[in-house]
């Protein structure tokens, strides 16, 4: 029997926003991924993370594949555009917005990885709903 | 200090073929990942894997972008598309092509984890360079 699952998210124009976290879609689930952490996200122009995070444990990899915005990195802040990468190990704590002059929704992809197994992946995060991001202060 | 690598791939038009591996740019090695495996890739109308290959122990998930080809996952064969996510898990054998019909180049990513540790990423494979593909049988 082979193992694996196939889903459609259809094309970058069609990812959107919905469920419960907006604009953010966790397809590990609906996968079925035993390790691998990732979530499809379109960023409108002017929006960011809900929150800053750090992992103690997992790294996490961002993929932009179009809109431009930027990523706070502890002090310190990445333009993002279409084909930045991003890996962000642990320790650091993050978080990501859309420049609010994007013209079109930031498209990007976070893969998690690093856990023994997916249920630790998000086990090993921690939020700071008070800090205030660098592009507000 | 914080903890991050960020590269530049440009534009999906921009993912394009050279060195060891045409069309295929492993960005592992120059993230500086610990446990995430990431291969960036872009297969012209008609092009194919070199070869099916297997892991042992590592689950792989092929993230299309744009353009149209195929995966074949032991004695199946599953279309691909803008917006296809195949997880594969250990075990199963895979090649992918792109249609000769395609139009455009296929643009795909391949996110490879599970192994406690990048190193170990590599050396769970084995490979089956004489066994044909379905779209040539």
């Amino acid at each position: 029997m082979s193992d694996y699952t196939a889903i459609e998210l259809g094309g970058l124009d069609e990812w959107g926003s919905g469920g419960e976290h907006p604009g953010k879609r966790f397809i590990d689930a609906e996968l079925g991924t035993a390790h691998t952490g990732i979530s499809v996200n379109s960023t409108e122009p002017g929006g960011e993370s809900p929150f800053w995070h750090v992992h103690s444990a997992i790294e996490e990899t961002h993929i932009v594949l179009s809109g431009r915005g930027e990523i706070a990195l502890d002090d310190e802040v990445v333009p993002l555009g279409p084909g930045t990468v991003v890996r962000v190990g642990p320790g650091t704590w993050r978080a990501v917005r859309a420049l609010p002059d994007s013209g079109e929704p930031m498209k990007w992809l976070c893969v998690r990885s690093g856990a023994d197994s997916l249920a630790g992946v998000g086990d090993d995060a921690e939020i700071d709903s008070e800090r205030p991001f660098p592009w507000n202060a």
